[in-house]
């Protein structure tokens, strides 16, 4: 991929990870956070004409607004500040990504996270507002979470949500625990922990808020045998 | 309560709450930890004759041993630490507790619970090993978990299953995180942190691996409307 | 409750926990913080013709404008954001829950935490600016303790409260610490573990400004023996 | 599966899983810790002649006596505690599990990885003494990092490793922390942030020193695609 | 002060403060952690003739020997660590120094703050077992607690006491949170952290189980006006 | 004092503590944060009459503006958002307070410190930027230091100040952490250890930004022997 | 230096640590935050004419302004809020400080390091955008890695690149943490404690962000051998 | 170095880092902690006739055993742990390494750092007992302070002498937090935070405990400009 040249103006800042699609099978993703949005025009513009997938994430209006100008018609959702350019996510491939949802404030994560697997290249599937609280409404979803080939669990409140999940289910779990909650949810470290100590066997935990690392490993857990 | 006069020696390191029983309802208890066998010996003779029941909680065996040799025939649950005068606890009134207990290293803060409340006058269930990592084990006890005045749950690597049985009863859930665990359980901060976040309402946790309140506490809640 | 089927809008974000009311005896509470407007608009609608009360907690002013548009005339306690619909409790049943709070500036949980008691069906009585600096005010007020079944305590800064309190009652106590304070009181965690560290027993612990909990669960626990 | 009751003996204190194998394909472990041998003994009895894998993890020597005297035969490895049985693992099935050993004092945590992972039906291989410092070591082995079909990474003082890994392949990391390390180290908390914080996507973080559920997140994760 | 130089083999690991006595009024105190006892030999023969008092702080069993075999006679509280050269305390002077303990496994570290102010030349009483989940106790002491110049309370699983004794009495009041305690008392963080967030103002904290900091800063709150 | 009489509107959310003026000899303060400016106006207008000094603490703008407006000429530091009434302090008795300042950004609440014990009744001297970075500065203001009957330290950056004082002096020390400082100075806790740590016995510690109880204790540690 | 002297107005709030350049060798910095612009107007004025720089650290806009309305032309970088009089820095001497930046957001806290190193008489270099998870963007600046006197690696999400880069060169590395991340990264705690249990030696560590004290250190060790 | 294989009973738990000499010119060090004595004897075997130095860090009374059995003569340093290989340190070059050690009972800590430089190939100091509670104690070494090219300051209870020291000096100074203390102390914890946030800029902190970093980085600071 030597003939994708960084410009000039953005080795001033920025070392675009061009090879990764070809080392990784999976293309690098742009984190906007504390990044100017002059910084993203360049880096923008930069990766127009780039094959493969790139994504955006953690984008502020401001950010989005930057990689907008440069790549119109770029996906924008905007409650996870996440883009993806070109738009259209390519045909899936592998296994199914379930992801579950526990509460509504949760969303935006869960989002973030089934956008990814998709323009990874998975099949995916949204499972909303099933809390421990009525696990009527875990267990009336049985059908679907025994259909995925991975399920990622979103959850603030409601870390104990993987555990059950796991204990229901043969495919492995990906727990993102969120900033959803307050006095002693500790933005998101009681559900990382509750989270950890999971009693079922078969839950991986990614980073609080981390949508994005969630969709990735389930992309790449689901990916075909024979291919990333 | 005048007539029961500490002795002398007490005085120089304790002075016990004689009249918390009529103040509260319910008895003192005797905290063991830290104290020396000697300090024991003199506090136990001093409430050798004291109507209703002395506890002695978090004895270890010389702590044991010396309360046995002031008052023959005390009741001592070795797992537990826990010691009990007279040996035989009051008539049961009130509503049933019910504890619940995650693992079975959990079992001894869960013994604790029950025998408190025994002592102080209430009928329990022990329920043993209903992890949320296999909910079939829950849902098959429901039927005694619907009969408890309120129930005590004592988990400490499973401390989502409060929060569960709180959203499959009536009953006040009184959860006890315990020690048990590893890694990221640290000594029970997860599980504590767990069940404050607990989403189902109805939960009131007590600090790690403490028995004795939760014991307590259920025999409060549970106590006939026109009694302590 | 069959018939009350969710709208199909609702079911993109959330999935209403309709038959809590009979497995629990307590209706469902919407939780608003992290909730849209509009998503709040969709489940009031939806909430206006079911069977019960419905409570909307931490409800912002954009959250209790949505709620109020659609339910006209909805209970609105401004400083702790609860809403109640329809708007009047029923009569009250069961034992008296009394509401302690510590100081003038932990008055909004307080408050959070006497009405929903009242809404699940309790009677009430608050007592203000009691806190352990001023041991006379505590001391100036068992009448109204004594009469409790159970006693919530809400408390930032004076962390000590609940354990004073159980220290002169029969009654169970239900501590609530609030996140009012600076400094070493950490957000709560100070208050907290002062809570859970309580010497007095008869002390159950909830979420740091969780009122709402706290009035839940002094509810069941001041329920009607034959009822929930 | 009922034709295997457990012994009045073992219902005191322990509810086996018993259909977890057939509910989520994958057999229950006995997590030993915190148990008596005693108890053991009983456990062991009841799972004798049960059909699949029995694993018995956190094994003391006491534990591990116990244990054999009812199962002669069995798989021990003594410095990760795990016994298994019967005391063959099953033809390996699915994608190869590597597992990567950062230093000498993690390698009993990496064994329990390695070794749950073949018991659960997956064929491994075991990398060691590959640490950040000196990078050479890691790139020198990327032939059979690139080879797996997931890769396990276990390390406590160099908590880099997984992300510096999973930045090389396209296959998903599984991070384990472990409490090797001393100060600022705090037990493998530290080891545990720098795992969740990896830069590079792709990886899941299990509890610290949790080699077993590592082990069996991975043989979920490379299971072959058409069964558990 | 010049005429007592320290021997040579001394000044391989420690040199004395030799004129703090001058500099501050007080006399140095040797901690004796992590010494051996082979260096505490040393020191103590090298302070035998020094004017004043020398305290030995936190001495373990070999330590004290080595101390007491180099300075016959010496002052020694077995369960405090203390030990005191010559081993008279010195004619009070200034005000009372009134020593709160909370309960009977604070001894040591009460005693250790009872005798350094006797040590550093002021009058003391100790009041035992005062807890705050028995307020009687505490308020049946208001005679001698309003004759104190300071107030030192020592309390580890009731950390609320300073505050309620501050709220009582016009004298300053040192709290010394002690690490008796389980669960999340966290080894007297819990209690630490009541003590700095104790709503009645007038309160000092010392570290935990800093009983020899406790005394002195007594000592010096209520030395007489015009001298140290 | 029972002439003065709470108003009844005051009644709804606060009870002024009258009585504390005599049983502890120091006035009440009223703590403004979490207060809306109504209540304060209700509490300034009944306590416009009263003997003594009254002291409003962290009082933002519109907290002051409510005082100001029903107490006229009341004292008024914006910075630390101290308010006092009668706007006079009386007339100094005691030893002297000094306060030390660590650097500039410590200003507010070292004011707040020095004003309280003023209006409580001491005379007060305040030094400013003395850090240790340049021991000269500590050094050249030994003469103000050693006139001190008791000195308080206010540092955020500056954690060691106290003990490098409390080494250089008879006087007792109370040190104050502040918020002033970013990263791993975590809102004051790094000087708050460092504060409870310092090797140099004498110090006590307050909590984080608390001059108002800083300057409560100096008051009372250098209140005339024989009155408050 | 006894010709300037402070004046008068400066001496209410500060005393600059006029000699710190004799007696170190190296000159005052002004820490901004918390300061009021009035405040920094009257100490800019005061620097005007002392020889040697001075550094103003951490300004915001209003403090920036108000420096530069007293020292005209001084430099000013404001991603990092550093000021500099005079405006241009000492012709370099002693080593090479190199500065590492590991992701685009950690630029403000490198240009700060480098920008100090600058004004203390350093040749810098700066490397940007060089993370972990892309090894070959390190391993493509051995080169000028490998140049160094001294590297300064600042890292926020990518805490493990002061390790790597240790284990590949010769030179200390001094580590900053920077606050970018989210969730588990605490504000910077993640990556300090990733940086302080580096496994490879030669890692010093400063605080979170202090992109100042790094330049400070490392101009320090990349000083001319004879000279600071 | 490629005629130096590693034997095959080696490559079972342990790739020696044999270059590292040539690529960082500095030798390997072998972490004895969690290593059996069996495996150090096989190590140790390896490096016997290896160029260069090795060192052996951390090493209990049965793994310096088994090192000294394969190497006699080794030197051995048995309260730090330390071993080297061959026992002779390399004749110095570079600038002067001074450790200064604030309590005798932070002496193996420091007595590990001077070792480890001096086995690098530094000339050392020593300096002992110099805390801040008695500044004169550091004043009066100030001559050999301002000798050192580099400073090792280490301590546990006098987080603030790395601090005060680098006040006085323009050489560099490296901080070590030692684990000794007790209470708030937190095992380093508040050393530690002390010296991340130490108003003196030219501090680098390394981790707890560890002199064999600290060691290492005055080593590379303090060598001779034109070679590692």
């Amino acid at each position: 991929m030597g003939e994708y040249v960084d410009p000039p103006e953005l080795a001033a800042f920025a070392a675009l990870d061009q090879d990764r699609l070809q080392r990784r099978g999976y293309p690098e993703a742009v984190y906007c956070e504390g990044k100017t949005p002059q910084q993203l025009s360049v880096i923008a513009a930069a990766v127009r004409d780039r094959p493969g997938v790139t994504l955006f994430t953690r984008a502020g209006p401001l950010h989005a607004e930057a990689v907008v100008a440069e790549l119109p018609g770029a996906f924008h959702d905007t409650p996870s500040g996440l883009l993806a350019w070109p738009r259209e996510p390519p045909a899936p491939t592998g296994g199914l990504v379930v992801v579950v949802c526990a509460g509504t404030s949760d969303l935006p994560v869960a989002r973030e996270a089934q956008l990814v697997a998709e323009f990874l290249g998975r099949a995916t599937e949204l499972v909303v507002d099933v809390g421990v609280a009525g696990l009527h409404r875990v267990l009336g979803r049985l059908d679907v979470l025994r259909r995925a080939r991975v399920i990622v669990v979103v959850a603030g409140m409601d870390g104990a949500l993987p555990g059950v999940i796991a204990g229901l289910v043969s495919a492995p779990v990906i727990a993102v625990p969120t900033s959803v909650g307050y006095g002693a949810a500790f933005g998101g470290i009681a559900a990382l922990l509750t989270m950890l100590n999971a009693c079922a066997p078969g839950v991986g935990v990614v980073n609080i808020d981390n949508g994005y690392g969630a969709g990735h490993l389930a992309a790449q857990i689901a990916a075909p045998v024979d291919a990333p």
